[in-house]
């Protein structure tokens, strides 16, 4: 056994169930041993953006690390995005990037680069193999630390992958996540139950069904409102699950809307942050003055905190109705707006439904409408760069094989990533893609108008707009995705109805 | 004036005209300044990586620093491929990327990370603009070193674009690189005369006109053999210039042809180093015992220095003949193969053309082949990284309206940056794409097979065939490009006369 085949035995032993990857020469020992190990399945992504951004959507939706394969630092550089949203959205993710043998290097051939200072700002726990040491012991320490939520990138060297081992190691069975002290659940208990407003910001296993209703709870006996962060790596909705608000996007809005609130106290995230700074705007969103206390961090059992602080409040169990499904008289029609798109989906969704949310501007009206959808997971864009959303989808429909996945998607960032398309026509995946085509990077006309310019020049609006419109049905095509555009929301409701109903992706380009 | 303003006229006065650019909120001030400052051109490219391959040919071709505007960490890590290109190009880039306002950062807004970890592996330059500073200021230094042949990256926060400044700064005239001294002329002379088996490497500005034909006075006056960098950024070539060899890729076949040079200069370039390492083969081309000398550095001007050996040697001017025009009557047909698609390329390619070869192993016929082309600038895949070739045709189709730009391109690697045709059709730009198809990431069937393993099983096999296959023609519509697929040599040969004919974009599709 070589060293390329020990690391794949390790992560097989471990769980890991898919490479999602784009190989080169320097990872050829890593290619073969893929032949000898069939507990891991390389997936094939055209482009090193998908690879990243598949892994961060499959370990969102299953729970297990995602391993990626890629090559030296250019070929990793293309993930580096779609890795920022994965490391923001806390996700496991086991990153190999195989490296020229280490007595090649001082050489200093053609593609050799400073593959540490690339993966360092997105990589929890990063490692360069010791040529002479073993892959599956660097292996296990990577995934052990990757369960922790986190990115562990391992750089190995062609020697090191063929160096020969008798060893593979053993993943050490992560620590459960700490539950806080009955002092901390105390202390929040009494600061919800004071006079005031109060809020509950929930994120992270906040947001899954258990974290949810216990929130529900918490807020049935103190009057407190919850909260999620804007862009949730994974939030639970629909049916019968409780509600909970999204903080706004722009600074002006999210401060107005926390500036009563005296007490907030944090549950599987942190104080919420503009998402960019205006001058005169400050960067904090709650107000220095409200009393801000932590329940649970990210990286602690925020489900069972949130159980604790209920149960310690007294609170018994909540029951909401869910919304009655959509009838089909309720079909909406006329002109494709964010607003009939939004009805559309929701009133399509199936239950169980995955929804993946790189709409952006044009997919505003898409959640709130959906807190009446059957039940589904959210999926956002966690890091805010672009090019996640087809990526993402593409990874949780291989991650959930039973499940329907929506990707509602802005047309400039789609571009960013389009190859995703490739691996969902060749997977067979069950992934509808809605390009929200807006015709250009819309972001930027609000931008500039906040910054009060009302009136861009001709040298600012050709940095906008799409002209001339790329045709996403061609796109599609082009990978074997089957694609239609719509014309209104009657053709989109009929569309989104046969997409949906049959199996294999497809793509539904929405100008709006 | 603010901050962004006084960059982009810094710029401007420093001769800069294009910007290709994919911006977003944290650069509002410069996007908008571009309404203001005609000298320069924004030029949108739907993927930074694009952006990043396009500067590179610009700047490889126009003999001008390019200059790219980015978004944050996510934005220019998109671009590090290509831009690991271009640094192996020695291209000179003006990188700026915006960055949050630094009163902003201390809150780790989701779009924060660490843009200095990511960009010194690719900068020769790299500052980070204080934001009580003069950006032109910092603009003026960046060009100057870009000016160098680097990658001069300045990060601009927020406030910094915004901050209200008086200055715009001259960016200082470039010293001429140095003329190697009369003792290290005389010596390659010397050492180029003696008895036995003698090569000049010539790299850089080695291979423009004046490097070669100079080279080719020192050949004929000493009997050594010319050889060019296996991957040169740009390569003068064809009419009557001079011939010079290319060296091999694989490292077996390239230390076998020099395994009998005792004597070896380099004028504008280093000592090959082989692409890969392999088990048992020397990472260096050229055996110790060779005598090597280096006549020029790549930093020196390469060309003065040939024209110094020259005339030490006493070597008078070499004419060559060039090859005849090839007549209609030479047309191949039947299948398509390397060597066919070859023979359509050089027979057919202008006067004045440019050919960016990112063809790999699809187009290994064509260099070879296209000795007795008519004159033209060849530019190759300089770092490895690939995803360099549609852009990279881009920028140099940008940088030379009037020449005819043909790219050859492999469909793994076109497949990295395919949104370079967006702007190809934006732009008109006069550039025609060939996509060797081969159906897959042959290089991995061909390293596996040096590997030893000469019948890769099916997980493997998964990692090299493109199956379904993408259809060219349609992604190249989809993005606003003519595009036809060809089915044999005498069908190429009439689409990619008519191609060469029309101006703007086309793209054949050349099963091979």
């Amino acid at each position: 056994m070589n060293g390329a085949e020990s690391l794949l035995r390790t992560a097989a032993a471990a769980g890991i169930r898919v490479c999602f990857a784009n190989p080169g020469t320097t990872e050829i020992p890593l290619v073969n041993a893929f032949d000898f190990e069939a507990g891991i399945r390389p997936i094939l992504c055209l482009f090193e953006g998908v690879c990243a951004g598949a892994a961060d959507g499959y370990a969102r939706m299953s729970g297990n690390p995602a391993m990626t394969l890629l090559h030296l630092g250019p070929g990793f550089a293309n993930g580096i995005a779609n890795f920022h949203n994965a490391r923001r959205a806390r996700s496991a993710i086991f990153n190999v990037i195989g490296d020229h043998a280490s007595w090649h290097l001082a050489s200093d051939p053609l593609l050799a680069s400073d593959i540490e200072s690339l993966a360092r700002p997105v990589s929890g726990w990063l490692r360069s193999a010791d040529p002479a040491g073993s892959l599956g012991r660097d292996a296990a320490a990577a995934i052990a630390a990757a369960r922790t939520g986190m990115i562990a990138t391992l750089i190995a060297p062609h020697d090191a992958q063929l160096r020969e081992t008798a060893e593979t190691e053993v993943v050490e069975t992560p620590r459960l996540p700490a539950r806080p002290s009955a002092a901390i659940v105390e202390m929040s208990a009494r600061l919800l139950s004071r006079a005031g407003k109060s809020a509950l910001l929930l994120g992270g296993d906040g947001l899954s069904e258990r974290g949810l209703r216990a929130a529900a709870r918490v807020a049935a006996a103190t009057g407190c409102t919850l909260w999620c962060d804007t862009f949730p790596a994974r939030l639970e909705r629909g049916g019968d699950l409780p509600v909970v608000q999204r903080v706004a996007y722009f600074p002006e809005r999210a401060i107005e809307e926390f500036s009563g609130v005296s007490t907030v106290v944090l549950a599987g995230t942190r104080s919420p942050v503009a998402f960019f700074g205006y001058p005169g705007v400050p960067s904090r969103i709650v107000a220095e003055r409200t009393e801000t206390a932590i329940l649970a961090r990210p990286d602690e059992d925020v489900g069972a905190a949130l159980e604790d602080l209920a149960d310690a409040l007294g609170a018994a169990a909540v029951r909401a109705d869910p919304a009655p499904p959509a009838k089909r008289s309720d079909r909406t029609s006329g002109p494709l707006t964010p607003e009939s798109v939004a009805a559309a989906v929701v009133g399509l969704q199936p239950e169980g439904a995955i929804v993946m949310d790189e709409g952006l501007t044009a997919a505003r009206a898409y959640f709130s409408a959906a807190a009446s959808a059957p039940r589904h997971s959210y999926l956002a864009l966690t890091g805010g760069a672009i090019g996640q959303g087809l990526p993402c989808a593409t990874g949780a429909a291989l991650a959930c094989p039973n499940r329907s996945v929506i990707a509602l998607q802005a047309d400039g960032s789609g571009m960013y990533t389009l190859q995703a398309l490739w691996t969902q026509a060749r997977e067979g995946l069950d992934v509808t893609t809605l390009i929200l085509a807006n015709r250009g990077y819309q972001i930027l006309a609000v931008e500039l108008a906040r910054a009060g310019i009302a009136q861009p020049g001709a040298a600012s609006r050709s940095l906008m707009a799409f002209d001339p419109l790329p045709s996403w049905t061609q796109l599609a095509r082009g990978f074997g995705v089957p694609a239609v555009a719509v014309e209104d929301a009657t053709h989109l409701w009929r569309e989104l109805e046969r997409a949906l109903a049959e199996p294999g992706p497809h793509l539904i380009e929405v100008p709006i």
